[in-house]
């Protein structure tokens, strides 16, 4: 540990359980010094493993539905309170498709449940950064990060419409990181991270093949969940302060391949 | 003229008045041979306008409200039955913010309205072909195209949401694109015009000022509503058949300038 | 055919045989109402197939050998005299690695060679453009393609130093088209091709076993040399006008493919 | 400083004078922990300031011509020596285009001096990490960084053949990241920094304007080349562990811009 985060104090959204992405970045923040409030919808705490997590990072946690503006309100109002100034970082890990829940496939969507997936999954993201940027609650130089998948570039047929929400969310990353960065010089970045055995992400079809697959294809293999909150710290630091508007791959090298000799192995041979 | 779509069906939505992308591609699309079905929504024909469009090329109008399931399935039904056969085309040119209309400032949005655009600008893509593929109405190697802005890619400020909704459309144009090629042969793109001085494109703020800045940028000039209308024509033609999940830049050249010298002048001029 | 080139003059380097795309193009544009010169390098002339070509679509051949300003100088000068004006479209469809021919392993590259193989496949586009550009024989409005792969952007290993090449060469595409464009009206595009079983493409180690691949990854399937050819077509056309620095992916969608159900399913059974 | 680079070895190339981002990345690499090479042309090995920067950070000087691969080797082989084990990082900061020295237009390249600025701004970089390869001089999860522009991405007229070779080199970057990466678990990536008042920059006609030009478009101004240098110690650090075959843009956002309102402003204001 480097102590990078010295100091530093935010808000982590989507830390469900220790598979959880959002997890592994809470716990190595914590080792890296800084303070944060943790937050998860009200459904989510239930489960309570993220008590956990709270006691072990000496965090508060603040349930938060992010459809809702009031609860985000509510949210940004008492962890600047709590950790006692402006907030450093955000992480935003949060993405759920009813459509990809009920096994309605793409082609036959219920646009009731699109527009649920498209509000939890991509507004919300407007939503945290309007409330924070409002409430000019970010720190300057500070850093919000939000957690993405290569499907809003390519085709991944089992991704379904979570593909055109994480379009939508990277979207919304460069439109509002635009006035965030002129306006608070705060940089507003997404991770595209390799499949990751998530609770989360085991609810897609075909999960495992496709880990296996994109193993197959990335040169350094996938990124896994702790390399992923490794990532996002550097993000986070002081380090990285003029990357902005970006969406960055960290995928073991997945996103700029064409085809790899692995998988033409694995292709050839059954021809 | 050239006969390019001789003896070929269409749709096309968004024909408001004589300025628009789509009155032009109707006019040109009659021209090269097709027949078509003309749609808007039922508040933009009371405007009237499209009446002489369908006079000039022969077409039935049938109104469409875009985000209602119903009308679009009706619209399909009727199409095919007055055309006498599967569709051969489609233009989906819809685009409409509320925080636009409403001057609500990005970081304002309200989400009422994010939604309701969202729905109009760029789920009725979706909506438009999961009716289209459900009841098999497109004719093998027929052609979908939407029209989109580069605003999905980079920041362009007073584009407001409609950026975000123009990310999510092209995203459903990969996705679906991928199932409706493999199934039906049928593909789908999107182009992504130079800003055009139609009645809607004149909402945005700012937005003659821009026109001119593309115009500066551009090495062949921004690209006019009909040399739009002529690129689409070569889209619905057979002579693009394997052109598929693409968003096609349509610009004079503007999406691959870092920077103009006419552009460098200009802001040297004021330094 | 559609009279989409009538009274167009043109040059088209890289016909060597009927399976190359330039042979396609050269049928489909003579069909199409065009004059052209066809031409080759003097030591690609032996093989004499192309005289057959030239007698079919009643063009002249003029041995160039594109590495020399002095040939593609005088190619450039009979040409405009013996169609008779400024041309309107050019075709360059040259490439060649000396590394892929001797199968030197990428990491084991021979430097004379790759400046040979990056002379000939690369910078032959520059010095092509360069040469029509001084001589001002580019007509307004004029079209100029160059042919490229995808490997451009992503790895496909076996490709060797030919990606390298085909990023320098749709570099060459921007830098040199905006100079063209905003001088001489011209635009400059290239094609991004499905690969294709020419004579010169299966040089390249596993082919047809990746032409496979890329089938099954693709939507709409791998795209043909002779729908490349139609496709090119529209890009010399007057429908087109506006597009430019562009590089153009014709491949049945394989390039924004992440994986299709196809492949994941070739790739289960193998587990 | 955090300790990010205790314990590491490297080799910095391009470290001209107090300006350059190499010389800050050495400095800044130093104060993280590492030890490291410093390596240069013999020519500019005249000016000496290289002295200063290796008595401060406690280096040797190994100068070595890029374009010959016996310099290569004889540096590689005296780093590893002298390092006391394999090289954990390495920095490409080398770029000279002959054609922008003697003030030749793009239009007009002489092609030996672009064979020439090929060779060193490009070519190098192939070389360097076919030598290192070849020893297997690299260790396990060791990080390899090339310095580009984003003139490889889109059109900055007085960049010249520059703009090309950073193509061909950031192709390079994904090309042999593949192999590193499968084989030796090194990860390729070049960074896509700001345009920076270098020593070696300012040799750009129109610099100092274009570089106003960014700062104005930039959400977050430009990047320095201290800023450079602290997000490449993060590249170099085992945080970033599979992030490889990317062009990371590091440029306050700019990439990602279409038009700022600043940039706008200035515009409109000259109408």
């Amino acid at each position: 540990m480097y102590n990078l985060l010295k100091g530093k104090r935010g808000i982590i959204f989507g830390a469900l359980d220790s598979n959880s992405i959002a997890w592994k970045v809470a716990e190595s923040a914590h080792a890296e010094g800084a303070t944060f409030v943790l937050t998860n919808a009200p459904i989510a705490m239930r489960m309570g493993e993220i008590n956990e997590l709270a006691e072990k990072t000496g965090s508060e946690i603040i349930p938060a539905d992010v459809t809702k503006l009031e609860d985000i309100e509510n949210l940004i109002e008492k962890s600047v309170e709590i950790l006692g100034g402006k907030i450093d970082f955000v992480l935003h890990s949060i993405g759920m498709s009813v459509n990809v829940r009920k096994k309605i496939h793409y082609t036959d969507n219920n646009y009731d449940f699109t527009h649920k997936g498209f509000d939890i999954s991509a507004l919300s993201f407007h939503k945290v950064m309007q409330v924070l940027y409002k409430k000019d609650a970010m720190a300057e130089w500070g850093s919000i990060v939000a957690l993405t998948y290569m499907a809003a570039q390519r085709v991944f047929p089992d991704y379904n419409d979570m593909a055109d929400n994480k379009a939508y969310l990277e979207s919304i990353a460069r439109s509002f990181g635009y006035f965030f960065g002129r306006d608070h010089k705060v940089r507003v970045n997404t991770i595209s991270q390799s499949p990751t055995a998530t609770t989360a992400g085991n609810g897609v079809k075909g999960f495992s093949g496709f880990i296996n697959y994109a193993e197959k294809m990335s040169p350094l293999g996938n990124a896994t969940a702790q390399e992923c909150a490794d990532y996002t710290i550097t993000l986070f630091s002081d380090l990285t302060k003029k990357v902005t508007l970006q969406n960055l791959f960290h995928d073991g090298g997945f996103s700029n391949m064409g085809v790899s000799n692995e998988i033409m192995a694995a292709f050839e041979d059954q021809e």
